[in-house]
């Protein structure tokens, strides 16, 4: 780290998890997944692209889906302070040899001003920007609400080989960390990281990687998310319900996973907490307690832990996968796990 | 009693509430009022009627909505168990000196079979039939549901100047009584009576009549009710919220009160609880006691008490009304009543 | 049928399922899991006996708990609407040929009036009583409810193994059916039956039989369901949810079964729909829809299909089972089934 | 500002607000309504002394109640981010002119470390602390859940004479604002002002003052805010429900205002929106807008414009108070102010 401060310089000083871009193969079937189902209202739209975001959002989107001949992630993005904060961004992770490509505004995302994309020491596609196109606030407009009524974007979970590696490049970052799970010799299966004050902007799960596993999308209330599961079943798409409605142990949140119509999985939450006080502590998860990822103890199905969407590369181009070294999911204890 | 039926027959065997009529001057504004933001569907539609029925129920409709020159009540309906309990109700109002008059199928309501219409003793025009179409089951078709996502037609609440004659009249058609509202010597200020196993089918507050105070719709939950009262916030229609949310004493329902454009009345109106036991107890509530109107004791507006729609005769002419003896509102302690 | 009407007169008028006895070889766990857990409150006690009643229940109890060496149904119990209903439900199953014992008030169940038990053709032992001690009001006492806050029994669920045989019994018995599963030659693997009009006071599910599958309790909200799964993960009893928190194709209820520390299942249950008009019609699921036991298609687990409680004969003695000829859970589509 | 920096060094570095200290006539009346009617955790007690806390909150209390002859403010807290910053707020302060007090761990309320204590130009008594006792953490513990269920402090509502000085005051100690009420020409009738990314730790209502409005106590979703009003109604308590249950124009949460035995008011708070991006805007309600402070239209009661709680100086004693220059009750529109 010191070294890396040296060559690199400081860390930019990142706000929050701000929007993915995400590449699907059939973009009215997404409208409908994305809009019509999760509510989330649309901002931007043309022939091949779809700009999103919640009923909370004041920014331009959170939510970007593209037309693309394979389904992946194309990037995450995260908004830092200041615009200098872009300028240190790219310093950063060229200083640790990441590959980095700076993106003028109007030739990025619709609604994104001047950014920086890098390829980070995990293998990720990571977009950080500051400048974005302010939004109509919808917070109290109840009669554009449908759906799922899906608040704002709330986290990304990534799966990756190395949960440590990842962990400290993280909190390199700035990032803190609210939860983890761990071995008996606290050795590292996931990890939940932070800047704005919940339980997570990133979590990490271990597994082949870099893959996205999930987009976690915060409603106000429990009965939004039970409202999702009732409208698929209504349409007879119960299929795309992978896990739950259940609790979470890590974060307490209430939860439902869904694949959309290319098989990105987003997580429907509501209800962690807040972490904002600066000696909050960490809270260790044994990988052996059945409640860490169901805290009534449901059974995780195979799928969950096993898929993910491939992500891209700065030029566009899937990169390959390699396997994790821990499989959480080989940890089976009662219903969790899957060994 | 006695007397009465030896004259008339038998009354006929009430089902329960279900349907009122209306007539409003504004049928698209109507339309809005108790499709799109009540979340009623729509199951039948002309230039001059809508049928309009829940998400849970199964025949043609529950509110019929009627241009007109004049908003007023056109008439409430019963349902009875047999077509022979329609005859057996022409012979009973008429055996008490009533207005009776047949509706033969396809010449009355859209949907509705072989009916009778009287003007009963208290001055309403009320309608019993037992035939009436079937309709698609929407009760799992969570993609249409919006607004309020009424599930059903749950009661009527008429303003009558008498009270304790509105209730034996009621209770000779063989409704029980739930709760009532009395003064220190008993004298009746209010009365809920019911056929099918809830709180009421309907309910008599004192006052100047024959008026129609309000339709009650039922809704499954709590945040259902809420959501009525966010969106006419969001369309800046905050005026139509006339009382509430609050929770009732009497029947312990979680309930709120809006006025369609006409100034109808209706209730939005969730979990009240089983009355079918046979020796079911009526429960009594003093005419002093705050939390008989609202649990929680907040004052209920003077609009509530005094405002309420017209009934029409069996001409379809507004009757005139006559001021009750007895007024509630008049019995002022703490929050509630008016005086 | 008219056979059997003209040999044992016509069926008792039965109002609504109203009580259950169940044997718990431990009595204080049960009351923690009954009591603390459910929130029922506790009507009578005494050291071998526990009274339990809902929130909304205004007479004596809905489930009994009696200390006993072996976990067993001891016998379910229907109201009926007067006292000579007792003698005819007497008549009816004797003339059946079923057993039938006369249990005069207070040497029977604590609270209960004169009543006969019997046992029924499907095997089952079923009081029938009329008189009940009524009980104070407490559907307004918010201040005493805790953990899931049910409100009342709504249901019997009982394993046979020829479902036909038990719907053709019940339909004797004047109960109507709301919804089944059936096969694509309509052969019936399971019905729901009521006499209330709610969805069920009783159903059946293909199995070796007779045993009681589970007592479903009904609350007014789901977030009252959500909180005895969170309550039980706090205690780390999480293993005593066996399926759910779902939403039930059949009934379209929301629920969550749970186990209690004999084993015996409960279904913690909310919002059905109403069927009381004279000509509801049946609604029938293929045995081949996934989402006929759970509508979001989440898979259904074998303890739920394959285990149940034992029940007693008239004498207290453990009754032997037969085995089911036709096993839903070999219908396997998707999630559901077992198969 | 920049003078006074010079003059007083730069501001502390707020986290949140922390805790409100009270002083209460009934000590025993308090305990049953903050903690068992409320929810909240009581972690500390001793004769004169109750800690509490609520079910998310992991440090050591944000509700003191101290026995006193007066129902008085003793003082609000904000937590700082470093020891460092509770020597700055020293300085802040002292270079402001104002009143200061160093209070040494164990010298002050229980479980807080080294304290500072001012009266701020506002005239209120503030502490800024950063050390505090951490408690065990409960954020799971559903079973120790009762009443409001309480999950930790939101904000502190004051009354103040000049709002635009109380803006000025705490711009200066780094708050922003997330809504205002405003005249049409902008006179301030009212601002929500925050640290942590919430839409306030601190609002200000014009009026007579230093007085202390309320304090604002959040829960997770909207049942727990119906679950106090309901407790209450059923205990006959219904007259400590001032206003609501509603939801606000400003910050768009749900709410509840009671008052505590000695007539101290709390707000039950839920679902507010985040506004941690650094260009979040403020929005501004005009004072003639009826949904300001009910987005429903429903009327502020005169009690909830003109009472609250008179504040102590740093020895204790009772401060004057003096009026306001700008009424907002004064400017009425429909059901909200008083004029």
């Amino acid at each position: 780290m010191t070294t890396g401060e040296h060559r690199a310089g400081p860390a930019p000083d990142v706000v929050r998890a701000a929007y993915a871009q995400l590449t699907v193969t059939d973009l009215a079937g997404a409208r409908w997944f994305w809009a019509d189902l999760l509510g989330l209202h649309v901002q931007y739209e043309d022939g091949d692209t779809l700009c999103l975001r919640g009923t909370d959002e004041l920014t331009h989107h959170s939510v970007v889906l593209r037309r693309g001949d394979v389904a992946a992630l194309d990037h995450i993005a995260y908004r830092v302070r200041t615009p200098e904060d872009v300028d240190r961004a790219e310093r950063f992770f060229a200083g640790r040899g990441c590959p980095t490509l700076r993106v003028p505004a109007r030739e990025g995302t619709p609604g994104v001003g001047d950014a920086v994309r890098v390829v980070d020491p995990l293998g990720f596609p990571v977009e950080f920007f500051h400048d974005i196109e302010r939004a109509e606030r919808l917070i109290q407009r109840f009669d554009l609400r449908h759906g799922a009524e899906v608040s704002r974007l709330d986290h990304f979970n990534i799966c990756t080989p190395d949960v440590p590696a990842a962990y400290a490049h993280y909190a390199s970052l700035g990032f803190r960390c609210s939860e983890t799970i761990e071995g008996d010799a606290h050795e590292l299966y996931a990890a939940w990281m932070y800047r704005k004050p919940t339980v997570h902007d990133v979590a990490f799960t271990s597994g082949a990687g870099p893959r996205l596993h999930h987009l976690g999308l915060a409603t106000h209330e429990s009965h939004h998310v039970l409202r999702a599961a009732d409208v698929l079943g209504a349409l007879h798409q119960e299929h795309r319900i992978e896990r739950g409605p259940g609790r979470h142990g890590v974060s307490n949140a209430f939860y439902l996973y869904l694949r959309d119509p290319d098989g990105h999985r987003v997580e429907i939450y509501t209800s962690d907490y807040y972490t904002g006080d600066p000696d909050h502590e960490t809270y260790r998860w044994n990988v052996r307690d059945d409640r860490r990822r169901d805290f009534w103890g449901n059974a995780v199905v195979a799928s969950w832990y096993k898929e993910a969407s491939p992500v891209c590369g700065l030029d566009g181009t899937v990169q390959p996968v390699s396997d994790g070294a821990l499989e959480e999911s080989s940890a089976r204890v009662g219903a969790d796990g899957l060994g």
